[in-house]
């Protein structure tokens, strides 16, 4: 009985799913966003939301149909479905019980309703690692398609970053959350650069202290080709750029002092530069902490060989940091750091010098109106990257 | 009567393409290529050279056959086709016709016959990029498959290079190529990397004064974090290893001056680390020439933007270095190079800070029996990559 009552619901979101995939989502630059959160009333937030929130869910639940049945079946990963179809299930029919109700009681009920849907995604990154982790202890990691989890798994958080901003923006502006100040919404349209790479040094110099009672310390230069010498400045969301610049500073150091454990008091230090040209806006961390072989990279960046971070405890959004051993090797941090680069039309990319040091980039759009979400789209080109992702041999492998 | 002609020749042609494509390439590492070359006898050579090189020309030739149709018309793709197939069909005639005679008399026509070869084949690069000029006349740019061309084209050239090693090898330990002292053939036991760099700096510097009248210093360090602070050196081809050099040097030389041109007195140095760690050596080259914005990258390594090289004048090939405004642009020189990088396992990669200057990076695996060669091989995988390469749509693109 209870199994027929999962079915009937299933069959429904199956159809919500199928309804709404066929549109395409529409992505906004955060120039856009800006605008939007100066000038739009509630209405219109709500108006936009209610369209677009299902269009982005349905595009992903589409695509997270495709994993293998196996991984389907994971606890953790039918935990997930379940919040994803509730969430889906509440957005189409408030949406269709009051098409043409924009009454500010029925915006209330919106701005509660998508409340409480970022309260049950909070734990998503997490729930969703702890399925692979369930996944690996009934199948041979080696027999697992790492490169097709890899795709989707990048698209299954990118897709919920760019939600949880939509509906943060949302909640800033016309709910509960506390504002920022001089922000619009979660956008800072005057971020100082120099000031977040600062306070993210600080930040990880203070943990890399109390854990190896050393850090080393972090020189930043600023060069601003683009304007007069003047310090670089952005619009972006803060707490993003904080998160991303310092994962890296906590990695430099880490490895810094792990190399040089023997000689604390020559640590060398992290070097950072801000550049500043006429459409990007880059930064850079050098370190001498020894780097890794360049075939470990895609290793650095999987999750699938991270330690998964426990659902019970920490929480990976851009505003908190990683509360399980804060120092600990290379986990979710980094690849998470890159998909908020890559999010908003930038990237984030490492080239280590091995036996030396790591060199570090984070790439920006320097205009507002070019940093787009870049978010998933389930199409053809999708269904055949895992049709045919796994496909290899049209190389010979190195032995 | 004539086009009757072409079309059995192409029968016949299509005939031994499917019957040696079946096999698959056998790569060698630069360790296998050195202890052949000091242990094995013009008549091994010979064997092993006789049944790899018809699998190596039939499996590019299956995918020059995959090419669009309008590419494969074009006057200069034909002559190339032409020379393919004649290589292929007197490679096989020979070898059928000769399966069990090993006699010294046939390793001599064997060597000239491949000598041969190598002269048709030697301006293939320049052909090509002809055949893609004529291909740009008839079609607009933008209707243009770009992704699938540089697949093709980045495939097609590796395997040429592979090509050209294996015989080139024969020719230098059997036939009457000069060898060079200390060098199995074409490749260097012992290779300085210092020593390479120091000659390209050179060669670059000398070419960026007579052009510009000026050139930045070259500034080269080192560092062996795995052999004791000796210097860095590498079993490698070494002429390979100084084109690429030569190539990154030369770029960042001509954009230091142009972006200093007022001051030529105060040149920012071009910074060069050396470093070996246990699998890699790592070649870095930073200049502060203003280097690119970010999404520009693939356009410096493509070969449709470049400007086409006049088959009637310049070669290639890692010996010579281009002959035509030897300052130029990014030309075919930086993809060739990150193509030389790869075939040994390696890779090539630029991380640019726009408004600032460019960071290069080429990889070299640090033991002779990690640098595989890495050649193409027509397989399910590449069929799939033609037919839905050009599917884009699975993110939403930046405006």
């Amino acid at each position: 009985m209870a199994q027929q009552a999962f079915k009937v619901a299933s069959q429904e979101v199956t159809t919500y799913i199928n309804r709404y995939w066929k549109y395409s989502p529409s992505p906004l630059s955060i120039r856009q966003l800006m605008d939007f959160g100066r000038t739009a009333t509630s209405q219109d937030s709500y108006r936009y939301l209610r369209c677009e929130l299902p269009i982005r869910l349905a595009h992903i639940m589409k695509e997270l149909h495709h994993l293998p049945n196996i991984l389907m079946e994971m606890p953790s990963v039918q935990t997930l479905n379940g919040w994803y179809s509730q969430s889906l299930s509440e957005l189409i029919e408030f949406r269709e019980k009051n098409a043409d109700n924009d009454s500010d009681c029925m915006v209330d009920k919106f701005t509660d309703l998508i409340h409480n849907i970022n309260q049950r995604h909070s734990t998503v990154i997490e729930t969703m690692a702890k399925g692979i982790m369930e996944l690996k202890t009934v199948v041979k990691n080696h027999s697992l398609d790492h490169s097709s989890l890899q795709y989707f798994l990048d698209r299954f958080y990118i897709n919920r970053t760019s939600m949880r901003l939509l509906i943060t923006q949302h909640l800033t502006l016309f709910g509960d959350e506390e504002p920022f100040k001089r922000h619009i919404g979660c956008i800072n349209p005057n971020c100082s650069v120099m000031k977040i790479v600062e306070s993210a040094a600080e930040d990880a110099s203070s943990l890399c202290d109390q854990y190896y009672m050393a850090a080393p310390k972090v020189e930043i230069e600023e060069h601003n080709a683009a304007g007069n010498l003047s310090p670089v400045t952005i619009c972006y969301i803060p707490s993003q750029l904080h998160y991303m610049v310092f994962e890296l500073l906590k990695n430099s150091m880490r490895a810094t002092v792990e190399k040089h454990i023997e000689g604390y008091s020559e640590l060398p230090p992290i070097k950072v530069i801000i550049t500043a040209g006429k459409e990007d806006i880059v930064i850079r961390v050098v370190d001498r902490g020894g780097g890794v072989p360049l075939n470990k990279l895609d290793v650095v960046f999987s999750y699938m060989y991270s330690t998964a971070p426990d659902p019970q405890q920490s929480l990976f959004d851009a505003e908190r940091s990683e509360s399980i051993s804060p120092m600990a090797g290379y986990g979710y941090g980094l690849p998470l750091s890159r998909l908020y680069a890559r999010y908003l039309n930038g990237d984030l990319k490492l080239s280590p010098l091995e036996g030396y040091g790591m060199d570090a980039y984070i790439y920006l759009k320097r205009f507002s109106v070019n940093a787009n979400e870049v978010i998933p789209v389930f199409s053809e080109a999708a269904t055949q990257r895992y049709k045919f992702g796994n496909l290899s041999g049209d190389w010979t492998c190195p032995q």
